[in-house]
């Protein structure tokens, strides 16, 4: 993995046949970013991405081996138990142009994984919620 | 909803069963947030989205009910009639990892809501343009 | 094309019937913007992207003239060959909701085009890669 960093942000560019998620969130606890908002583009291969099932609070999961455009990585960067914590969604695409994506759990890169990270000065953390079922954001103030 | 501001940025948490549109709009009139960049990701239910007809001058919309992963949603705000207005794009999946997506008029948070909104400090706006049928970005400066 | 710049921020608007790629290259090359993070939405027509077959070092490549919403655009600028080069996927959608994308080449605003640009002031650049067959991506430091 490259990077440079500008201020508050960071351009980063993760090499072929290295893993996203996990060099990422390696990047972060080892450069001290504990909120960040995280955004990119590529082609990644060995995907594994998921969907939600609120009533039985798990995801469903597939897997896609092949290598598939990298559309859009939206995500951020928040605390879970003390460390930083990559949430992330991605929309992939196949030789045809037609679209899949979901909850993004590790990709791998298979040809360009192009990145921003812009660090965020907050204390924003996941705290597990009961009624979800998943690890949810907390942040100090209250709108309603 | 939930928030933390640091600088220009803000960092959005819009719980389960809040309104996304609604929500983020009145939040920007609030607290005079006239111009700024969103994005989001999360998981959502009793959404409207449509696409622009441009030869008849309106969205054909479609409705769903169901939860769906928001991949993306990205858009901006600027004034309209003198407040603070959202146009913002969305893409969703379902829970076959199917993609699906359009303009979005409003989305309720199923499962979760999170966004990261960026001041910009302009004075854009929106006029309405009888050739479009639809309220226009207008900026300051002009690039040919 | 009409824009409005705060700080490192711009907001850019395309107008109808003008070429995304070609009008954002020639505004960051007579601006001596040689790094960036893009992003927005819109509805354009005249959309050619693609999908890289890395075993065949080449594009596949489609267009379509319809017009169809831009649900997400996302990329980088980087120098390349010394001049500002624009990588940026795209999510699209068609009167159906339906959604396909790729590696954007080329698209011409339909309706509207509605733009961020953030500069990041690095040195990023370009070089091409005979593994790969494409000018990656090259940054000054480096992680593993």
């Amino acid at each position: 993995m490259q990077f440079q960093k500008v201020g508050k942000d960071y351009l980063i560019n993760i090499d072929k046949d290295e893993k996203v998620v996990e060099t990422l969130t390696r990047f972060c606890k080892e450069n001290g970013i504990k909120n960040a908002k995280l955004s990119g583009i590529g082609a990644v291969k060995k995907t594994e991405i998921g969907a939600y099932d609120l009533p039985k609070k798990e995801y469903i999961k597939r897997e896609y081996s092949e290598i598939l455009e990298l559309l859009s990585l939206e995500g951020n960067i928040a605390l879970k138990d003390g460390e930083p914590f990559i949430h992330a969604h991605v929309v992939l695409s196949d030789h045809k142009m037609q679209t899949l994506g979901g909850h993004l759990f590790e990709t791998t890169v298979g040809v360009a994984g192009e990145f921003f990270l812009r660090e965020f000065d907050g204390n924003a953390f996941r705290e597990f919620r009961p009624d979800i079922g998943l690890a949810c954001m907390c942040l100090d103030k209250s709108f309603e």
